[in-house]
C-alpha cells in the first residue's frame, strides 16, 4: 500500500527533492501487488528479493536511491517462521550484499522501512531512539537484524543506509483486514462510509499513528536527509501522533458527527487486548524532528488526509 | 583459549552442577586449535560450523548442553568482512536451525559467548543490560545479531538459549598478540616473567576485566541457571572488575613489587588510544549477579588466578 502511494507520488512529481527522477523501477514478488503506474519513465518488475540473483539483477540498473519496503508482515512472520527469516533477513542481506558487490564507489542511499516492533515491553511511558532492542516477535527480531546490517554496511562504506521506524499507518485504505492493529483504522474508515465498526479494546488504549501521506513524506525525506547529520546511528523512530482510542473517536465526532461515532460497536476481545498491551504508545522523536521529518499535526489531520486522498474530499455519510 | 579451559574443567569435574557428564564433544574448525583432553568420555572433532551440514551432524549426538564459543575475533571480522559474517552470523544461525530441525521436544540449553562489543559509544558512565544495541564494529554487529536470533529461537521454544557478554579476559595466557586490547594482559603477564611490556595508553584508562577462571565459571553457571528466572531477555552482561590501568599497576606492585612495575614502558600510541576510547569501562550487572554469576573480587585476585593457574603458584621473578 505504502509502496504504491510512494510510486504514484514519484511518478507524478518526477523529482526527488532537487533532482529529476530519470527512471523509476517498481519491484514486487507478487504480480498482483506490483504497483502499476502509467508513466514513460516507470518500469514494473515482478521478482522475489529472497531468490539468489534477484538483487544483483536489480542493482545492475545502478539506482541512486533504493526504497526497501519488502517484508513479510508480523502475523505471517510469526506463523511462517522460515519465510519470515528468508524474506525479512535474507532478502535484506542479499540486497545489501548485491550493492556491496558492485564496488567502484557505488554507494546508493537505501531507505529501509523498519518498525517500532524492534522494541519490546516493558516500556517506559515515552520511548527514545536510545531504547534497547528487545523485540518480542519474530517480525521485530528480523527488522532489528536488518537495522544492524544496514548500520554496519553503511559504516563500512558499502552503501548509505537509513532505517526509519514507521508508526502504525492510519487510516489504512481498503477493506478491513485481520491484523490485530486493524481496528485503529477500522473505527474511522468504516463509519466514514456509513458502515459499522468493531472496537475490541478499551477507549484508554494509546497508540502511535501516521497517515499514509505522512509515511510517504518520511520515505521521501529519508531519501535526501543529509548523510553527515545521521552519523553512526542510522536507524530512528519517525514522529507520529500519540492518541488514545477515545481521542480518535473525538476526532471522528468533530469531522463526521455523532452519527458516525454511533456506528462504533464496543466488543471487548481479550486476545486483541493482550496483543495491544504489549505495544508502545508514545515515542520521543526529537532526533527525527531535528532532521526534518514531519508528522501529521494531530488525529483530526489524519482523518482529513483520509477524506482527501481516499474519499475525494467528500464524506459519503454525515449523520449529525 | 576459553574453550580449552572449559573442556579441561568439564573433563576433570565429570559433572555439570548436579548432573554427571556422560560425553563431551569438543569441536573446532582448526585442527591445531581443537582442544585435546585425555579422558575416556571426550571426543574431539575438527569441523567448520559455517559449512552446511556440520551443525546437523553435531546435533545428531543430541547434546543436552551446547557451548557456542566459535567466532572470528574483532580484528579479523573487520579486515575479512565476509568471513566474519559467515562464521559469526551464518555459523550461529546454522547451529540454531539444526537444533530447531530436530524437533520432537529436543530443546537443549545453548550458551552463547557474546561480547560487550554489542554496545557502541557514546556511553553513559555505567552501562546497564537495558542499553541500546548500537555496535560500532562488524564483530559487535555480528554478536548483536546472534543475540537477537538466540532470543527469538528461545521465545519460539526451539531451544533454551542464554547469551553472556564476557568482559575482556585478563590475564590472557600465552605470548603477546596484536589485538588492540592485548596490553591489558601484557602489562601484567610480561613483568611477572621478568620481561618488559609496553603500555600504549594513559594510566587513567578504565576497562572491564574477568580472569579466565571467572569466565569459565560464567559459562558453567550459564549452563544451569534457571530458565524461568531468565524470562524473555536471554542476553546479559557478565560481572567483571572495573579498574583503571593505574589500578592494574598498583595490583601488580602489591603482588610482584616495584621491580615488576619497573618493567612497564610507557609508549603512547595514538591509534590504540583512539580504539580504546570507544570502549566501555563499567557495567551495571545487577541482573547477572542476582542470577548467581560471580566475578573476581578485584584485580589482585585476577593476578593471583594467573599466578596459580599459569605459573604454578610461583612468580618466576620478584624484584622488590
Amino acid at each position: 500500500m505504502l509502496g504504491r502511494k510512494l510510486a504514484a507520488r514519484l511518478a507524478t512529481d518526477r523529482r526527488l527533492a532537487d533532482a529529476p527522477v530519470a527512471q523509476l523501477i517498481l519491484v514486487d514478488a507478487n504480480e498482483s501487488e506490483c504497483p502499476t503506474v502509467e508513466a514513460p519513465q516507470v518500469e514494473g518488475i515482478v521478482a522475489d528479493l529472497s531468490e539468489p540473483d534477484t538483487a544483483a539483477d536489480l542493482v545492475s540498473h545502478r539506482p541512486d536511491v533504493i526504497f526497501h519496503l519488502a517484508a513479510i508482515v508480523s502475523g505471517e512472520a510469526e506463523t511462517d517462521f522460515e519465510r519470515g527469516y528468508r524474506v525479512n533477513v535474507d532478502g535484506t542481506r542479499l540486497l545489501l550484499d548485491a550493492v556491496r558487490a558492485v564496488g567502484s564507489g557505488y554507494c546508493p542511499r537505501i531507505i529501509f522501512a523498519s518498525s517500532i516492533a524492534v522494541f519490546g515491553s516493558p516500556f517506559p511511558p515515552v520511548i527514545s531512539d536510545d531504547h534497547r532492542l528487545t523485540p518480542l516477535t519474530s517480525y521485530g527480531t528480523q527488522k532489528a537484524i536488518a537495522e544492524l546490517l544496514l548500520s554496519d554496511y553503511t559504516r563500512r562504506g558499502f552503501l548509505d543506509g537509513i532505517g526509519i521506524r514507521l508508526p502504525t499507518i492510519c487510516v489504512r485504505p481498503g477493506r478491513p483486514n485481520l491484523a490485530a492493529s486493524g481496528f485503529f483504522s477500522s473505527i474511522i474508515r468504516e463509519p466514514l462510509n456509513g458502515e459499522a465498526a468493531v472496537l475490541p479494546v478499551p477507549d484508554s488504549v494509546r497508540h502511535w499513528h501516521a497517515s499514509p501521506r505522512a509515511a510517504v513524506g518520511f520515505l521521501l525525506h529519508a531519501a535526501t536527509v543529509d548523510d553527515d547529520r545521521l552519523g553512526t546511528h542510522r536507524c530512528l523512530t519517525m514522529p507520529g501522533v500519540s492518541v488514545t482510542v477515545a481521542g480518535q473517536i473525538e476526532s471522528l465526532r468533530r469531522i463526521a458527527g455523532d452519527g458516525a461515532v454511533g456506528l462504533i460497536r464496543r466488543e471487548p476481545d481479550e486476545s486483541v487486548m493482550q496483543i495491544v498491551a504489549g505495544w508502545p504508545g508514545s515515542f520521543d522523536t526529537r532526533r527525527a524532528t531535528a532532521l526534518g521529518f514531519r508528522a501529521d499535526a494531530d488525529f483530526d489531520e489524519i482523518i482529513q488526509v483520509h477524506v482527501e486522498d481516499e474519499l475525494g474530499g467528500v464524506i459519503p455519510l454525515v449523520i449529525r
